[in-house]
């Protein structure tokens, strides 16, 4: 982590703010990259924050707010006066300026709003129609358009103007009168023909784009499926509205990924942006507390299960040494069974209406897993266990004893694989997030399942 | 999907294959991406698969070989004649090139290596010297190189020459007579400066690049987090290598991710890369097989713990009732806090010599956690049992109970939590996977504290 480095330029920077040497300060800052400085600033406390943005001022400070955990945003604004406040507003790009618009409080979107210019205020109002977590809502407006009838030096020339707000030249798209987009060229295209040539000449069609309502997991998908640079977002008329870029795509990918990941490990309510360090113990507290209460309560469904089961457990007191076996192993089995359709579903691998070649697959992988632990255990009674228990159990054999519980184990990996791998895609089919669904409902059915076919199986084949 | 809409162009190339129509699969085949085509040759058979290379022969085939998963690229070039497979192999891109010698068997990789070049050969050997997770094993050479005496112009030429095969023009990197690394520009800065420029006065220093021996992750994290189109490689001597693209850093971040989730999920073993449904049964079974035998066999600990603790079981039965509950809420609990901190130490957030302040923060979020469990099932043994449990338990009341319980499960769940965050930065710390190491390990290691907790407490409280 660069913050331990004593010799490097953040540290440097920790110590000018400290020290309040402004001048140290100003010098440093500006040879580092934003990224770095927010995170330093997301270290901060209230003060140093308010000299570190005092000091460089709204220029420098433009794209290091952009690059703050958005819970921050609107306290980080409050460090500049209303003309400095006007200057960084109308300095940040366009998607940037809507994503602060989208999560700030409502007083400080009229308050920031009202200092936008003509241009930007109507920009930001079109932009502020899509849903944050849409095409729309992720693109940038600040992309190189021209239009098949010029000329390679026109073309340059339009472009030389928009140089150093356009997020990205490596794709220029050409549109028609109506903003309608026809084709693209890159910018490799332009510097290497002659100046002479039309536009109309080189550009290439463009197969890949976007409609601005679609999903942004969706746009990230095409970009990393492509190995698209841009990917051109367009309306139902198929008007040209902006691009989303590779470096959106990387983001949303690990903003997903991270969602996923926290959802299988039972953790609720939104991601905070901000690095697990300086996340509260109370936002820790609230992110896990439901999930926890609920899975707990719910777990009384096993234990009443297993308090029902009081006459055999009572009878056959060895059966306790494999209870929490076979009732793990379907836990188990299942969590893998749903990671695995939950990551192919992310990744978009899984298609609709495959739903029962996957429960086959499952099925056929649940019943061997199942066999081997079966044998596994059966063995492990029948030949090593008679050394360690010297009492014979009560009233069966120890070869009764492994026929029970293997039974019982393959059937409870079976049930659970199967039920692991349909949980997820249901989730889907309905609606639901995935994620969510199947994690904490596998674990509550899984275990009460696992206590039933333990219990059931055990009365049964031993005669309880 | 878009494998399930009729009308759509990979649907057609499938029709064309079945109908041995290699007139029309030809034509189809030229204007769908190449991505496609390889997800189309995965779900093909081995014959569907020979006709359709066979077809569309080796120039059209490299791409899509670069795409497939890698276990299916040995046999994907078994299409070939040796004429066609020296074509092929000379059109890869040196990165994909050096890819698919690292995945084939020794066998193919010398017979491949003497179609070689000797150029690629040379170029081969020295890349193959990088091991595959590195950033040097996953670079491209193909880069733009100029120096800084030249001018605009004389910079154009060089690239215009290299224009096809350069990976990306969109940083062209200026080096020294020894081939050292002194600055980069951008290629829209050539194309909107006058021809005589001297690229010494265009020219930015480089402040992000990465040393070839380092991990490709580190090299995706850069790449992330300062928004980079291409990181430069060197090697100690600071010589440029090659370069790593945004879209290697979307496919790493991605493989990653799916590892750690894999792991969390106790999944073992390499991905296959190939879709969920493309891979076999028996491939899903081996990789979940290991762990789900290991844990079963670890869970026979808590069955001993259960086993051991007979004689307090039966004398007050109604422990039964929240066995389950203590247990799974260690084991929940822990998994959350294991999650948030390797999907942070994933993300680079957590420095090294910060176990202490997570441990602390751990304890305070586990405490709370523990404590909201405590009361709301205390409350719910005292208040509402009684109602549903007329037999008054054997020899305490209720409110004797509800102490024991909510002592326990505060005990487990603040345990749980703290052990949870530690073990992942304990794996970290002695140079093990955090995610596999965590997991199942955690889950063995909870459930028999959580046992032990649970009797020891009840035991202790109830005077058992």
């Amino acid at each position: 982590m660069p913050e331990e480095d004593e010799a490097n330029p953040i540290s440097e920077i920790r110590r000018a703010i400290i020290a309040q040497d402004g001048s140290a300060l100003l010098a440093k800052a500006e040879d580092v990259h934003y990224a770095d400085l927010a995170g330093l600033y997301e270290d901060l406390d209230d003060e140093e924050r308010d000299f570190l943005f005092k000091t460089i001022g709204p220029e420098l400070a433009t794209d290091v707010v952009a690059e703050l955990p958005y819970s921050l945003i609107e306290d980080s604004l409050g460090h500049f006066k209303p003309a400095q406040l006007r200057f960084l507003l109308g300095n940040l790009s366009d998607d940037d300026r809507v994503d602060i618009f989208q999560v700030v409080s409502e007083e400080a979107r009229v308050r920031f709003f009202s200092l936008l210019g003509t241009r930007d205020k109507e920009l930001t109002k079109s932009l502020l129609k899509y849903e944050e977590d849409t095409a729309g809502g992720r693109m940038t407006t600040q992309v190189g358009r021209i239009t098949a009838d010029m000329t390679v030096k026109q073309a340059l020339t339009i472009l030389r103007r928009d140089r150093e707000d356009a997020e990205t030249l490596a794709r220029i798209f050409v549109v028609d009168v109506q903003g309608r987009l026809v084709g693209k060229v890159r910018l490799r295209d332009l510097a290497f023909n002659t100046w002479d040539t039309p536009i109309q000449d080189i550009m290439d069609t463009v197969d890949e784009f976007i409609l601005a309502t679609e999903d942004q997991e969706d746009a990230a998908r095409l970009l990393s499926r492509y190995d698209l640079v841009v990917l051109p977002v367009v309306d139902e008329f198929h008007h040209l509205l902006g691009v989303i870029t590779y470096d959106d795509a990387l983001e949303i990918m690990q903003e997903e990924s991270t969602e996923d990941m926290e959802k299988l490990g039972g953790i609720g309510g939104e991601q905070t942006e901000l690095t697990y360090l300086n996340t509260s113990v109370a936002t820790h507290y609230r992110r896990r507390a439901a999930w926890l209460v609920c899975l707990a309560f719910v777990s009384i469904a096993s234990g009443y299960v297993m308090f029902s089961f009081g006459d055999v457990l009572q009878k056959a007191f060895v059966l306790s040494l494999f209870l929490p076996m076979v009732v793990a192993s379907g836990g188990n089995a299942g969590g893998q069974a749903a990671t695995m359709v939950i990551r192919a579903l992310a990744l978009g691998e899984i298609a609709a209406g495959t739903a029962l070649r996957i429960a086959w697959k499952e099925a056929r992988t649940g019943l061997f897993l199942g066999l081997t632990l079966g044998v596994s255990i059966a063995a492990f009674i029948s030949l090593i266990l008679p050394h360690f228990h010297p009492p014979a159990p009560d009233s069966f054999s120890f070869l009764q004893l492994s026929l029970a519980v293997a039974c019982a184990i393959t059937l409870q990996v079976l049930s659970a694989t199967v039920l692991g791998a349909l949980l997820p895609i249901t989730a889907r089919a309905i609606k639901l997030d995935p994620a969510v669904v199947s994690a904490p409902s596998l674990a509550s059915i899984v275990d009460v399942s696992g206590m039933l076919i333990y219990f059931g199986t055990a009365a049964a084949i031993l005669r309880l």
